[in-house]
């Protein structure tokens, strides 16, 4: 097979062998591979694979057909659609998933949203959800509102009963992100139309602070995302008289168990939403995973709206 | 009736109007009543009394006999040992409380050791177990143990089955907090005691990094004190790496409905634990109320174990 390859830093689309599905893994024949944070990441040295993932093929998620499959296997046969978070190595034309964490994709989705479904939309899941507990009624902040992870909080806060303000810096891309659900404002403003009851913290150190000033009692804050710095100062007493709390977490770094108890919670909660349109996923390109070095520059970038996706060159 | 008054900054021991119950209250003859941080910080003028208590008399826990009930009452007697966490008023001869925020005093238990073991206790048994959901097994730090809430914690930690660090900056204290169930060890020694699961931060902005590091995955942080400063430098990276948890919280500032939550759940978990001899309230000192200032200055240099009690001079 063919897969994105990191080579010294570069990114190249060469040959490697065809990965060989352990007792309960499926083999995938990749159509579609979104790009994540963490790839960028790795290609810079910084993110390792986890143990088990090829170290130098990146891609955390991909949705694609079962080609063959685990003698242990029992939800899913050859033929089935499927896509799923994994540790490393999506970015491919074959990849191995353990079944427990895959998902079905729902029959009228097309490969590439599938493909860009998986990480956004269980990293936003487990934050609001799981770590947060948000309810119908309360009031969410996503800051960074505009990429993947964004989007996906912005449209599970509005379709479940929150009333959501987006915070995105990029003055072009607000009207799309108002249109998924929320009251989007530059950073500043989106402060003002608090106090927030939880908030989904996509940037980092330099909107924490900012961010604590604008709680409700009560509140609390999940940080997936540190682009604007990790080293953040927080006034404690600000914590203790408004009663936060303040987590943070990664998918990757979980152990495959934990990995499939998201899964299962995602594909309870979150597909049923997916599969009658209550929420979409927002793609920004498409493009050929030989070309994948021009796809990480866009995603480094940013200003875009949700997703980028490498599909097999074809 | 006398109370201890804050008169410009000063404590003075003078006259003011009985205190009336209200329909839910009951009217207490104090008997005993804690001192803590919270007064130290009303006197200076930083915390002011909530909305219902008393501007100038401080005290936020008692304990005492019931001399009178509001004509509500339903689960109090006169005659009656009950003790609670007040919103203010607590030091005096004379002091209001819901019924619903009181607690029963085992009937084998002292004046002095009633009078100190509301608000560490239910201060400590939040943050551990409603917060952070400490469960046995589980490894602990408390930070600054050999306070109130310190030596609450230690105790709380050690009686439910949880393996406790106590970290102790004066060494003369370290025995006597061990003795109540930890391994007690000088700051930075007990950060090389971990991984912690739960850390219960009594010191605040100037410990926090240190235990930032030494958090196991799925950590949980509960701030309840900012001696050691309120402005903490948090690396964000590491909480999402970690899978960290950080709270806050006061009890002050609840409501009366929050306040009669924790209290019950105080009544049926800590106070039979009280009764058993399972944890005590370890008293540094038990001072007239005409010697206020004395005893708040004592409170304010630290080096104690456990409470300090005010009681009517008799």
């Amino acid at each position: 097979m063919r897969a994105v390859t990191i080579v010294d830093g570069d990114l190249r689309y060469q040959e490697h062998p065809d990965p060989e599905p352990g007792d309960n893994e499926l083999l995938v024949s990749v159509e579609a591979a979104g790009i994540n944070n963490a790839d960028l990441m790795q290609r810079l040295g910084l993110y390792p694979a986890p143990p088990g993932a090829p170290s130098d093929i990146p891609g955390m998620e991909l949705a694609g057909e079962v080609v063959a499959t685990g003698r242990r296997t029992t939800r899913f046969s050859i033929g089935d659609r499927v896509m799923a978070v994994v540790g490393g190595g999506a970015q491919a034309e074959l990849a191995v998933v353990d079944e427990r964490c895959a998902l079905p994709v729902p029959s009228a989705l097309p490969w590439p949203d599938a493909g860009g479904f998986p990480e956004a939309f269980s990293t936003a899941y487990d934050a609001l959800f799981t770590q947060c507990g948000l309810a119908f009624g309360e009031r969410v902040l996503v800051t960074g509102a505009a990429g993947g992870v964004g989007t996906a909080g912005v449209q599970l806060s509005a379709a479940t009963g929150a009333r959501c303000v987006a915070s995105v810096r990029h003055a072009h891309l607000r009207d799309s992100v108002a249109a998924l659900g929320a009251t989007a404002a530059d950073p500043d403003a989106a402060l003002g139309l608090g106090p927030f009851d939880v908030v989904l913290e996509l940037v980092g150190a330099s909107s924490l602070p900012g961010v604590l000033g604008a709680m409700a009692l009560g509140g609390r804050i999940a940080v997936i995302g540190v682009g604007g710095g990790a080293q953040a100062g927080v006034d404690l007493l600000v914590v203790m008289q408004r009663r936060l709390r303040i987590s943070g977490s990664t998918l990757r770094a979980r152990s495959l168990v934990e990995k499939a108890v998201v899964a299962t919670e995602v594909e309870r909660h979150v597909v049923p939403l997916l599969e009658a349109g209550d929420v979409r996923v927002p793609l920004e390109a498409t493009v050929p995973m030989d070309r994948a070095g021009e796809a990480y520059e866009g995603f480094r970038q940013g200003g875009k709206l949700g997703k980028i996706v490498l599909v097999p060159p074809r």
